[in-house]
C-alpha cells in the first residue's frame, strides 16, 4: 500500500476489521471498514478506482474457529462479488492473491521437495477447504478475463514474512512464531523452545519487500497464467531456529511437539516461470530478512511490556 | 415440488425468472421471484422452512451467452449464500444438486465408458467453469455439515429428461431436442435430421420421475457422501434417434454436424453405491420414458401451432 502511495497512486484500503485492529494503515489512503461478502459493499469498495488488489486471505477475526474449513466461503464470496463489481465498474486490472495451498498434497510429502511448479496444481488434490477455494477463485479470474475482458492476474503466494505481521495469537507463521518464542525466552530466562513437529519439515519464506515487488511485477505484466510468488531458498524448521538463535545470540533446548499440526512435509516454490517471464527473484536472503523481522518483533514486545498493552498495537 | 406438496409439505419455490416464464408452478406453493445471488434474498427464501433443495442449475435467462464459463459464479454465489442462510435459520436438511460435470474429463474419452463412479472425481480435472463450481460447492456442503452441523446431502445428477422440460431455444438436452426435431419434421414433411457430432457419442438419460424419487431417497438417507443419480442404461445418440423414430413411426435421413459442440465422448452413471446404500435404481426404461416425453412435446408443439404462442407456455 505504501509502495502504491509512494508511486503517486490514490489508494483505498478495505478490511472488515475495525480500524484499531488493522496491522497497518496509511493516513494518505482512504481506509474503509466494509464486509466484502456483500455485493453492495464490493461496489462501494471498487467504484471510482482503476485497479483492484484482492489480497483477502486471513480469516482470523471473522469469528471462525481454527481449522474451520467452511471459513473459505468468505474468500469465495469476496472474490466473486469483487470480480462482478470490477467488471461492472470498468476496472482495468485485477490482482488475485492465490496460494501454494492449491497444489496437490501428494506432491508435498517429501521434505526434499524440489519445488512446486505451476502445472503441479492439476489434476487437483488441493488442501481441504482453503486450497480448493483458491483454485476455484483463480479459475474464476480467468473466466472473467476470457468472458468479460477483465484484465486479471494471479500469483500463488508461498509463505510471506517480515515486520508488521502477526506474531502471536496462533495464526502467525513459523518465522514470526520462532522469533516471538526466542525473544520471550530471552526476556524471561527460559531455556526451552517448543517446536511443532520434528523440525525436519521444509518450507521456504519470502520477505515482504520481495513479495511487494513481485505483486507489482505480475500485476503490470502480460502474463495471464497463475505464477508462483515465493522463495526457493528451502529451509527446515530446525534451520530456521538456528538462524533466529544466531540473531538473538541465545541458544535453546528444542522440545518437539509431535502431536501439533504439522502441515505438509515439504513445500518450496519453483521459480522457473516467474524468472523466465519477469526476471523476478527474491533479493533478500532469509538471514537478512529474519534479522529485520526479529528486530521489529523485539521492539514490539519490549514496547508491549513497557506499556502493558494488549493486541491493540496501534493507537488510533 | 408436486411430490412434496402431495406428501403434505408446505412448499416454497424460488426462481429469478418472472412467474410467467416458469416451466412449472403449483398454486399450492408459495412461489417467489428472488435473485438468490444476494445474501438478504437467501434469508428471505429459507426463513421459516425446515428443508432446502438447492436445484439451481440452468443459467439460461440470466443474460449470459452460451458457453460463458463465468456464469458459474451465479451458482457459487447462490449455494454459498444459501448455505449461510440455512445455517443461520436452523435448516434441518439441505440438498445440493451437483452434476456429472465434476468428473475428470480424461475418464470420458471412450464411448464404451463403463460408467463414472463417485471416486472418479479426484484427483480433479472437472469440466471447465460449471464442473469446478459444482465440485467446489459440494465440498462446501460437506464443510457446513462438519463445521456447523448442517445436514447436507449431495447428488451428482446425470442427464435428466421428461415432460415439462425445455425442448427448444438451444439449452435443451438431446432427448428433448431429438423429439422436437422429429415432430417438427413430421409436421412440415421434412425428411432430414441434423445430429450434433457423429452420433456415436454415448450418454445415459434418467426419467424425471426416477430422479424425483432418487432426490428424496438421498435427502432422507444417512448417506453424507456425494452419490451418482443417473441412469446406467447407456445409449449412443444414434440409438436415441432410433427410439424416437420408432415412437414417431417416422424414418429420417441423418445429417451429422461434425462441427457442432460434441461434449465428452462417453458419459454414463455407475450406480453401485446408490444401489448398495439406498436400493435405488431407475424404474422407467428409456423407451417408456421417451414415449411420455415425445407425447408431451408433441402436444405442446401442436398447441403452439394452434395458438401461435411464443415461449410463454403458461397463461399466468
Amino acid at each position: 500500500m505504501k509502495e502504491l502511495i509512494k508511486n503517486g497512486n490514490t489508494v483505498r484500503a478495505v478490511d472488515i476489521k475495525p480500524l484499531n485492529k488493522w496491522y497497518q494503515h496509511s493516513a494518505e489512503a482512504d481506509n474503509l471498514v466494509l464486509d466484502l461478502r456483500l455485493r453492495e459493499n464490493c461496489y462501494k469498495a471498487v467504484n471510482g478506482y482503476d485497479e483492484i488488489f484482492n489480497l483477502a486471505a486471513d480469516m482470523g477475526g471473522m469469528g471462525f474457529i481454527e481449522n474451520n474449513k467452511a471459513a473459505c466461503m468468505i474468500s469465495v464470496l469476496i472474490n466473486t462479488h469483487l470480480l462482478l463489481a470490477s467488471k461492472d465498474c470498468g476496472i482495468e486490472r485485477f490482482f488475485y492473491a492465490s496460494s501454494a495451498c492449491v497444489y496437490n498434497g501428494d506432491k508435498q510429502t517429501d521434505p526434499d521437495n524440489p519445488g512446486l511448479k505451476e502445472s503441479d496444481a492439476y489434476p487437483a488434490l488441493a488442501e481441504d477447504g482453503y486450497g480448493w477455494e483458491k483454485l476455484f477463485s483463480e479459475r474464476m479470474c480467468r473466466h472473467f478475463r476470457e468472458d468479460f475482458g477483465l484484465n486479471s492476474r494471479v500469483a500463488r503466494f508461498h509463505n510471506v514474512y517480515g515486520p508488521h505481521g502477526t506474531y502471536d495469537g496462533g495464526r502467525e507463521k513459523a518465522p514470526a512464531a520462532i522469533c516471538r518464542k526466542v525473544i520471550d525466552a530471552k526476556l524471561t530466562g527460559n531455556k526451552e523452545i517448543d517446536i511443532w513437529g520434528d523440525g525436519h519439515q521444509t518450507r521456504s519464506f519470502m520477505f515482504i519487500d520481495d513479495c511487494i515487488k513481485g505483486i507489482q511485477d505480475i500485476m503490470y505484466s502480460n502474463i495471464i497464467e497463475p505464477l508462483n510468488l515465493g522463495s526457493s531458498e528451502m529451509v527446515s524448521i530446525n534451520q530456521l531456529v538456528d538462524i533466529v538463535e544466531e540473531i538473538a545470540d541465545y541458544k535453546m533446548m528444542r522440545k518437539y511437539d509431535l502431536k501439533a499440526p504439522k502441515g505438509v512435509r515439504g513445500r518450496n516454490s519453483e521459480n522457473t516461470l516467474i524468472k523466465k517471464y519477469l526476471g523476478w527473484e527474491p533479493s533478500i536472503t532469509l538471514r537478512k530478512g529474519m534479522k529485520k523481522t526479529y528486530d521489529w518483533i523485539n521492539d514490539e514486545m519490549l514496547n508491549e511490556r513497557k506499556e502493558n498493552k494488549g493486541s491493540n498495537r496501534f493507537n488510533i
